[in-house]
Formats: C-alpha cells, sequence, structure tokens
C-alpha cells in the first residue's frame, strides 16, 4: 500500500497515529465515515459556468428539456479516486492488441478510476461505471439519438456539451440499419469544454474488430456494445491524436462501461493510419508533459460527471423518447 | 430573478417546464431534493494532488499529525453559489470606508458565496462561513498557533498549504502580549497553491480602524476578532496587490466569519501606500481580465474550502493545544 492508498484509504488515520500523531477521528466529522456515497460536483471551471447558461436558453423549447439538469452529483469515491494523484505504470493499460484483449478479462472493480502519462507523453484515462438500471440497449439507442440535434448533446453533461454532429444524419436516423451501420464510420463532430479548454474534435467511430478486439473474445465476455473510436482534431482531419474506447455489457447490477482513453504519440497508436502525426500535431499545439497531464486529469473528471450524470438520465430518457 | 439563479434555485423545472419542457424530476434522483447537504471535494489540481502527499509526509511526527485530513467536504449549497457565475456588480461590496462599514451591518445571509470582476479588472471575492461549535477565541488563537510551524498551517488545507511564517515568532509567541500586538504589523509569508497556482506572498496583518472600519462600530456590531491586512507578492515587497478582511463575532449558532478579498488595482485601494504600483504589477504578471476572473474563482473554491475545513478541525485543535 503506497503513501497515496494510505492517504485516501481511511487508513491514513493509523499510518500517522503509529508515527506519533493522535487519532484521526480527531479530525473532524468526516473522519468517522459520515463522507457521503454521493456528492455535488463541488468545482466547475469559469468557460462551462457561463456554457450553462446558453445550454439552459438553447433547451428551452425541447420536448426534452425537463431531463436538463445542471444539478450535478457524483460518487465520493470516484472523486477521491481521481484526486490520489497520477497512476503508476503499474495501473494502467497500453493501447497495443494485448493491452485491448485484456480489458475483456482483467477485474475492473478492482482498478481504481483515474489518469496519468504513459509513453512519449500519452495523456491517459481509465474509467468504470456500473449503471443500475441502464442496458447496452439503452446506450445503443443514446449514440444514434442524441448526435441529431446539440440540444440532446447538452443533456449529457450540461455545463460542457456544445455542439454534436455526425456527417450522414439520414444514415444515423435509418432505424432499418443496425445500431453499427448507423454509427461507425459516420465521422461524429463534437465541441465541448474538458476542463476549462475547448475541444473541437471528430470521432470516428468504429469497429471494434478495427481497433484491435478480437470479436469472439468480446461476446464471450459479454461486452454487446462498443462506442469506440479514433480521434482527430476537426482542425487537422487526417490526424488521429486518441484513441477511445467504451465497451459495454450487461450485468446482474446494470451496465458496466469500461473506458480507456490514449492520447499522444504512444508508439501502439502507430498502427492506426494518420497517427504517426500525432506527436507533431500535439507539439505544435504546446501539448508538453505538464500540460498531458493536465488534459489527462480533466478528462477524467470530464468522464466521472458525463457519464455518472448519464447513467441517472438514461432510463427516463429512454422510456419516454425510444420508440420515437 | 435572473437565469443563473433560476439553473440552480431548484426553480429551474418550473422555468423550463412553463416553456415546454417536462417536469424537471425527470432528470433523476437528485432533481427530488436528494442532494447531500454536504459533498466531498470532487476537485482537486493536479499539483495540489501531488502537495498533499509531501504534506502528510511531513506531518509524520508532530504531535497534532492526528488532524491532518485530506478527505475534505464541504457544503453542497456553498459550492453551488460559487457556480452560478460571477457575481452581479450589484451583489459586490467595494474596498472603500462605505463598502467596508456596509460589511457590518448587511445582511450577509441573504448573499451568495461568490467571485467576480470589479473596476480596473480587480478580482473579486465575498464568503460568509457560519462555524457551529467555534468562537472568536478559537479563531484568534488560531491565527497565533499556526504561523509557528509550517506543518500546523498544512492542516488547514491538506492538498494547498506549503510555508507560513512570521518576521518576528519571539512576537507572535509572547502570550503576556494581546492577540493584536502579536499578530498585527508582524509581516506574514504565506506559500500556498491557489487552484494550480503556485501563490507566494506577504499578508500584512493591520489594526481593522487602519484598513478603514470604524472600531465603534465594528464593537456595535459584535465583531470581536479581526484576521484582515494588506498583502504584496514576497517578489515586490513594497508593492500592496490586496487587501483581505476577515472579521468574525460570535453568534447563538456559532462563529459568523465575514470574508473580501479585492486583489488589483481598484481606484478604493489605492488609499494605501503600495498600492498605486499594484495595476503595473500585475501586469506584468500577465493578469488580464481572464486571469483576473479565473483567480477570483479560485480564490472562492479555496476559501470555502480551507475555512469550511477550520471549522471543523478548530473545536478539537483548540481543546487539545490552547494552553500551550
Ligand atoms: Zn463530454
Ligand atoms: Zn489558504
Amino acid at each position: 500500500m503506497n503513501r497515496r492508498e494510505l492517504l485516501y484509504s481511511g487508513l491514513a488515520a493509523g499510518g500517522l497515529a503509529a508515527s506519533g500523531g493522535a487519532a484521526w477521528s480527531e479530525a473532524g466529522p468526516d473522519a468517522d465515515g459520515l463522507s457521503p456515497v454521493q456528492s455535488a460536483v463541488t468545482y466547475m471551471p469559469v468557460p462551462a459556468q457561463k456554457q450553462v447558461v446558453a445550454n439552459a436558453e438553447a433547451l428551452g423549447s425541447k420536448p426534452y428539456a425537463g431531463f436538463f439538469n445542471p444539478e450535478l452529483t457524483v460518487s465520493t469515491r470516484t472523486a477521491r479516486e481521481i484526486q490520489a494523484g497520477p497512476l503508476a505504470a503499474e495501473e494502467t493499460t497500453a493501447p497495443s492488441i494485448e493491452g485491448l484483449a485484456s480489458l475483456l478479462t482483467m477485474d475492473h472493480a478492482t482498478l481504481r478510476n483515474g489518469y496519468g502519462l504513459l509513453e512519449n507523453g500519452t495523456s491517459y484515462v481509465q474509467s468504470r461505471h456500473l449503471m443500475p438500471g441502464v442496458t447496452t440497449e439503452m446506450f445503443r439507442w443514446w449514440f444514434t439519438w442524441h448526435p441529431v440535434e446539440s440540444e440532446r448533446y447538452m443533456l449529457w453533461f450540461p455545463h460542457a456539451h456544445i455542439e454534436n454532429s455526425v456527417e450522414d444524419p439520414d444514415r444515423l436516423a435509418d432505424t432499418s440499419l443496425s445500431y453499427e451501420e448507423r454509427l461507425y464510420d459516420n465521422p461524429n463532430h463534437v465541441k465541448e469544454l474538458i476542463g476549462p479548454e475547448m475541444s473541437d474534435f471528430i470521432i470516428h467511430f468504429k469497429d471494434p474488430a478495427e481497433l484491435g478486439f478480437d470479436p469472439a473474445a468480446m461476446r464471450a465476455a459479454g461486452f454487446t456494445a462498443s462506442a469506440s473510436g479514433l480521434i482527430s482534431p476537426t482542425a487537422a482531419y487526417g490526424v488521429i491524436t486518441s484513441l477511445m474506447v467504451h465497451i459495454a455489457r450487461d450485468t446482474a447490477q446494470g451496465m458496466e462501461l469500461i473506458s480507456r482513453y490514449w492520447i499522444g504519440a504512444h508508439p501502439e497508436l502507430k498502427r492506426f493510419k494518420g497517427a504517426a502525426m500525432a506527436g507533431i500535431a500535439l507539439k505544435l499545439a504546446g501539448f508538453d508533459e505538464e500540460a498531458a497531464e493536465n488534459a489527462a486529469h480533466e478528462l477524467a473528471v470530464h468522464d466521472m460527471i458525463e457519464f455518472e450524470h448519464l447513467a441517472r438520465l438514461l432510463p427516463g430518457l429512454y422510456a419516454r423518447f425510444a420508440d420515437g
């Protein structure tokens, strides 16, 4: 158990007391286990505080406006996991074929949600979200429903989501096609605040087999939905700067979502066409190691907020709008 | 009631529903008033995540190490007030003689904790903290006890506080003198993270009469303790860039602390020797309007965390260490 685990495990009292201090419980009520299980989000960057006002205005007349809820909450445990400092190398997953394969079999419940730096200053984020009441069916529906209007995307993260569209909206809306036929290789333009920074990028959602997953192994592990892909800056469409993995399966406790983000010039990303330029493109944008670590942290916080919020919204939204 | 108030008052449902939306309660459990009263701090900047590990190490062998608790919580209400965007001009207080006088008589319970920009791009923060179980006697004791060792200062904000000392420690420690004689005009060197930024400055604690308060009016309003003063960057000792007000009184619900921070070239600060250079000094440091607004926001978050945390620590610390 390292120092960071001591700090945040509630065992710090013992550790500190053993080295001469008094009992932790002197420190106040939350040291006695009275910390809330669920916490309101206690920090929102200034640009996001302003964006939510504009977004509330935009939502005004939509039939789903009642689902626009800026009173965000997250699980205390996840929030504290992300605050426990960058992940150590052995806690992380590489974006290699083997790394992707390991996602299908590892015990995600024992890993903390977090962020860190990998090879070549690559920004890294990992998360697991267990979503009671949510199914992979709802998850697939969400990815074909929300890019139809930017306002739907705003529901997902009211302070941070700004624009969302796909290159071929007719294909996205064609219910005679499968989820995969509608979403994959239908470039998705996204504009959102990640922390205080505006991000403008294209997600190329892909068949997970194209990213390096083994379809038979995915099926065997129960992963029946994927919203994974390669990401380009909108300003440099042909350059792949990031691999994003969202794979989901139904469990007795609800939908389990496993996510990974790798942003940068990781050697294992070079197998994707366009990724060789990532290092130069990010360096030109001033993305040094400190910036990469901060960006990974902000993305971890963003992922926590948006997926915990989506988990709360999705059953109600699906019940109300999925037939349309 | 403006749009921001609508957003965060729980009345947004009505507002949005009236413009065609469904009821807010569709949006999930926290819309039904299930938000926690107290929330874990859900965001900590990367440098502060690293600092807390070093601070925990430093505290190891101190007799008060049991009071070092990094599991910070804040009131959900205050956290959401600060997220509701910059304060409007009419919600703020000027650093004038009249402004200071108004602090003694205004109804602080009706004001939100928050931040904003005033004249000449001045960063502004206002807060009120009601501290059950805390007294002004404890508050005065804290300001003479903690600057003796940096590790005591770390208790106050385990992730962000780094160094604290006064120019004349013997005078600070001399219990034959009054609180005011020990602290005032005994320059206090402080190093701390405010948001992700390292701040290194000198607080010149002053008799509030020197800052423009009327002592008789303070007494009449029950304000019996002050830790207010003028602030210089350590690198520019003679330049006053900020006025900070912390005035406190005992109430039936506990100690009430009223705070204000003005950082910048506000015309009303020019009455203080050294303040005429503030505008130039801050401009040289790259402190434009966007930076000033962000700094005010970070300081508001910092103030919330440290004073809510101090309120939890102080009764126990005082009971254990005040006789020494
Ligand atoms: Zn997002
Ligand atoms: Zn502080």
